[in-house]
């Protein structure tokens, strides 16, 4: 990739590429564990802050970020969400999870949690290079696996580690590192996607709103008092450019009007996105001194909300896993890892792909396909092991019981 | 249909064409009510009792059999399921029916049910006319309809009712009275059918077995201590000339096959039949004076045993109806049938749906839809909250629910 010689070489016994999320979070984990992490990323840090995500954490990650002490912040920014509202048939039905489930989920954008995440670093003395260039990953299939880049002064480093890590998001090239007849891809893609808007606006709703309706789906979400972040179901292929203020709001109001009179407070909208989306799982998430983590080893819709959690449930039970590892020198130890990770990724996808199938409109559905569907929905908000059903996994699921 | 002179006309307030389990249990509800109904049916009592179907029924329908004077032989004959198994990925999980939800199945043969019914319409003097021919349902638009049959000693009769009810099963030929250009007809047809079984051997399980499986699924299920009854998936063109014992028993063996070393007990297959099914819903229900229900009105996948629960459950709730429009004498009350009836219709069609994707094997499906289903099944059983959410489907929504 580079004949650009190195100058500076470091021994550390885990590296990170990706210092998102998930690749901040690991490294914070392992320094709580007295395991030294360095972790590079393409982007600068101004880069990641304003690439603008969704937020919704489980209550036990955003748990996980206060008592593993990266931040208290989400307790006075972030904002408690006890429930969220399914829409259909013209009508609204609150999911109340404190009472179903006693859990809850935080509205708190990823940004944030970069943020703090980022703060904890420097604040502890972690090492992260942000903004590097010409990344390389040698010599995985060994036990003397090693990173390569340029810092964003234009020196040449190498990270001699034992273990490299992979957060490096859903467009990795870690995971290239995996042989591809070693390697198993599923993947389903959709034949929607969403058009997501931030207005300024006040609030139409104190949670988070998801309308299933015969025009398609629509999301209600809030950023602030005065922004709001609101998703449609669109085509894949549509073009932002062709859609102006009104027709944006004339087809979010179509999507969740009802019988009950809710309708949303109009503003300017000042971004406009189509996200697409698919499911997407790799196995195995190890290879020899490689492991993945986050969204390099798997990617889920958004319905639902479970990106940024399972990345982070990912890197919590690798910190865990990796610290014994590293500290007993045992490799065998690291094996623990994928099972444990991937019955949570499997459960995510389906609950990704179920909350996707209950909220949209299949182009070419059936008059069945729609009628079947809101009979699934009103068993869904109609009976208590219903709501309980969803409850417990939008908010994730305890302990208890995995 | 026929030109021969009618013989013998009776007024009667409801005619039911159709003496199958809805038709008949409806004439009982009705007669409870002080309503008179003549029932005919195109098959002899001896066609319909040679006729093996399916016998699960929901507490709530056992009960109804019992409390409403029926027959309690269901207490005695009747086996009394506190739970299922559910197997995949080599394992069993019991869902426990008892624990979760409070409620239970009877394993009861349908043709028990109809033996118990048409056995208490002669004991209460109802009128039920078998083996029929040339039945013509005339007028339904108008407020005097006329039902025509030709009864088994060739004798021609007209009955002049207020209502007909058209509970003549699957292939309703009243269901053609509701004009096309006024009637829905939702429908899903599934890429697979059960190829079922019935054996001389003893019981494999004391409950029924749902196993889903790479090779496709399986249920095994009982009929008495020395006769099985077994189902697999196959194709819906599927011979059973070309099924030998050797082959059938390797094929189920295959599908049941775990870790845990479970394995069926064999013997001779005396029957053998590739049981088609679709999901199908009929609206509207009601057109004029003709009011359809069960099997006329719906069907589902086998998958979770609804179609017998549901003819019952709309049976009970026209009786109560049709009391009360007879009664009254006004026409209005009987609007309450149709929205009362469909709750329960497509949630039950939402649940078959359900079952049937979830055990199922699809023609065609990836790698990723075969590992999200393990994925949902392993929430399913993993978890409390699915556990209960099966439960609560499979044995019938409680009425505080509904």
């Amino acid at each position: 990739m580079t004949d650009q010689e190195v100058a500076e070489t470091t021994e550390v016994p885990v590296a990170i590429v990706g210092a998102g999320p998930s690749g901040l979070m690991l490294a914070h984990l392992l320094a709580r564990a007295g395991v030294d992490a360095v972790a590079v990323e393409s982007r600068t840090r101004a880069e990641i802050e304003s690439t603008h995500r969704a937020g919704i954490l489980e209550a036990d990650n955003a748990r996980a970020l206060v008592e593993t002490g990266v931040s208290d912040r989400i307790l006075r920014d972030g904002h408690e969400h006890e429930g969220i509202e399914l829409r259909f048939d013209g009508r609204g039905h609150r999911i109340d999870f404190a009472e179903l489930v006693g859990a809850s989920a935080w509205l708190y954008p990823q940004t944030d949690v970069f943020t703090d995440l980022a703060d904890a670093r420097a604040r502890d003395g972690g090492v992260v290079h942000y903004g590097v260039r010409d990344t390389e990953v040698l010599d995985v299939e060994g036990d003397a696996p090693r990173v390569r880049f340029t810092d964003s002064s234009g020196i040449r480093h190498e990270l001699r580690a034992r273990y490299v890590i992979g957060a490096d998001g859903s467009r990795s090239t870690c995971r290239a590192l995996v042989p591809q007849d070693r390697s198993t891809q599923f993947f389903k893609e959709y034949p929607f996607a969403w058009f997501g808007i931030l207005t300024h606006a006040p609030v139409s709703a104190p949670e988070l709103v998801y309308a299933q309706s015969e025009h398609g789906f629509a999301l209600i979400s809030q950023r602030t008092d005065a922004v709001q972040r609101m998703y449609f179901q669109c085509d894949p292929d549509e073009d932002v450019d062709a859609w102006d203020d009104a027709r944006i709001w004339e087809t979010l109001q179509q999507r969740v009007a009802g019988r009950d009179g809710f309708s949303l407070r109009e503003g300017p909208v000042f971004e406009k996105t189509v996200l697409r989306f698919r499911s997407f799982v790799q196995q195995p998430m190890r290879w020899g001194s490689l492991v993945l983590a986050g969204d390099a080893a798997h990617t889920v819709p958004p319905t639902g909300a479970k990106g940024l959690n399972l990345a982070l449930h990912d890197v919590q039970i690798l910190a865990d896993v990796l610290a014994r590892t590293v500290h007993s020198g045992d490799d065998a130890v690291l094996d623990e890892f994928e099972p444990r990770a991937l019955q949570r990724v499997w459960r995510a996808q389906n609950f990704s792909y179920w909350m996707t199938q209950l909220l949209h409109t299949t182009p070419g559905s059936t008059a069945f396909d729609h009628r079947r569907q809101v009979g699934e929905l009103d068993n869904v908000v109609g009976t208590r092991a219903g709501r309980t059903y969803l409850a417990e996994q939008y908010t994730g699921w305890p302990t208890r019981d995995t």
